[in-house]
């Protein structure tokens, strides 16, 4: 099969399109033929070395969607280990769920990693209830755009959106935000806390943000992080957040994934709002295997709003 | 009228009883001709002044139960700034709730400040969900016997208690603990974690218990401090917590006190709850306007286990 992978750590040159064997299912794990792979920003630090380290020579690549070998079903699959740039991956049968009908394959791979943090980051973190005041940090990008539109459709009773262009805060009125923010404003904290302050904020840039995130919430409200990197050296003391009555709560996607019935149900909460274009995730572009390297560079330039795609079966 | 008050900060000796002139009712204020005022264990360092330090001579007390001096009602009331240990007391009107018929002079005195503060704690601060494993430190203390007690009434799946006696362990399986643990135990968080772990951990210890506490937890549980000394150093980073997608969430009874709605509400559901004998405050012994300095001495020497009232109209 064909495979975009890397033979050593570095840079986007490291990424080359090769013929290498397909995968072996092994225990637990099923094959997959690919219809497209996505691309995340983990994937970028996956290539330098910085997050996770896969075994060289590493096929990147932690979400794909296609059809399930053994019966032909289209699933979306979720890989932890890697291996979506390629026509077959093996992901683990637990970490991957059927596609319905009504939700194309764009939409499905632009929704479900990003989206199932966003769910997860609001309703089993944050546990947000109906008539909440939400707020969101880097709202337009993968995470944060769905994490507007699902707050809304889970009742939240007004949406602040944190953005740093005036072009991307036009967009995230476009997808119903009530408020938008540019996080350089420098009474950030006092514009949160307008209002009465808001009851849940979802972060994921950490630093003067997610402090100004903490100062803005109502009495009993909860910061969310699901900053894999962005936040996790913040601190607090028990007695700040006494003080305010104010709440500190980490989401890793990790936890769904270990809980088939609670990933299951996450899947099928977003897919029905996917089916009725209640949620729709964003997507830049879809490249060819052979362009993924050039798509690395767009992403690291920031070149990019939503997600990218790579259709496997297409090289030029 | 008559009334128990210290000249200056010091031990149980300062306080004496005396005949001193009636408050003044001021603006937002109301006279409550008082039947019982509550001992708490914040008297004891507003006594010292190592807490807060109300203007001398001082009446101490911050919560009675009495009539409302403009119409006769029976009302429940939480003084912020001190005067329970008197006769007449002019707690804000907003602090002020009304006593329904099923409820006793005791059960309301002995519920509304703790009770609303384990409320509080578990639903506004923990939005503690039907199903929920809850873990209750300090259980047979004045907030914590109620909050075993709530959680139960609120459908907590299973209540794991932490108690330092065999004898306070047994009252608590009497309450409805499922489980009483021993905070000293060497492997608290490990026991703690047992059947999935904590939905929602209420602590009001800090240091080794709340780490405990947290350790325990469950994906996506939060731990909710109520310590308003117990656990303000404890210190997190958001690093911490998103590994574990867990949360720490303060909760300070003030909060509800400056919303009104709320305030009413917390009361009405305890006051329905302890109506029905689902909920009930455990009295350790009513004593005399003259017996206060020897309850101080009790109460400092941990020999009471439940709230200490104080029948001001006596004195031996």
């Amino acid at each position: 099969m064909r495979a975009a992978l890397i033979h050593r750590y570095g840079g986007p040159e490291e990424l080359s399109v090769e013929t290498v064997p397909e995968p072996e299912a092994g225990p637990g794990r099923v094959l997959v033929d690919v219809t497209l792979a996505g691309l995340n920003y983990a994937d970028l630090e996956c290539r330098t070395g910085e997050y996770l380290r896969f075994p060289l020579p590493a096929v990147l690549g932690v979400d794909v969607v296609g059809r399930r070998r053994e019966d032909g079903r289209r699933v979306v699959a979720l890989l932890r280990t890697g291996g979506g740039y390629a026509h077959v991956a093996a992901p683990e049968a637990a970490h991957t769920v059927e596609v319905p009908d009504g939700v194309d394959d764009e939409q499905a791979l632009g929704l479900l990693e990003q989206g199932a943090t966003a769910y997860g980051a609001l309703t089993l973190a944050g546990r947000l209830r109906p008539g909440d005041a939400v707020g969101v940090s880097a709202a337009a990008g993968g995470v944060g755009h769905l994490a507007v539109q699902l707050a809304r459709e889970l009742g939240a009773s007004r949406v602040v959106a944190l953005s740093s262009t005036p072009e991307k805060r036009e967009y995230l009125l476009s997808l119903g935000a009530d408020t938008v923010l540019d996080p350089a404003d420098p009474d950030l904290a006092g514009r949160l806390a307008e209002s009465g302050g808001l009851d849940l904020f979802l972060d994921s840039v950490g630093g003067p943000v997610l402090r100004a995130g903490l100062a803005g919430l109502a009495p009993f409200g909860r910061l969310v992080s699901v900053g894999a990197r962005g936040g996790v050296e913040d601190a607090f003391t028990m007695g700040e957040l006494t003080e305010r009555s104010a709440g500190a709560q980490g989401f890793w996607l990790k936890h769904v994934l270990t809980d088939r019935a609670l990933f299951e149900g996450v899947a099928d909460h977003l897919f029905r709002l996917a089916a009725e274009k209640r949620v729709v995730a964003r997507i830049d572009r879809t490249v060819p295997l052979s362009g993924v390297a050039g798509a690395h560079r767009a992403m690291a330039a920031r070149e990019t709003i939503g997600k990218v795609l790579v259709d496997v079966h297409r090289e030029e």
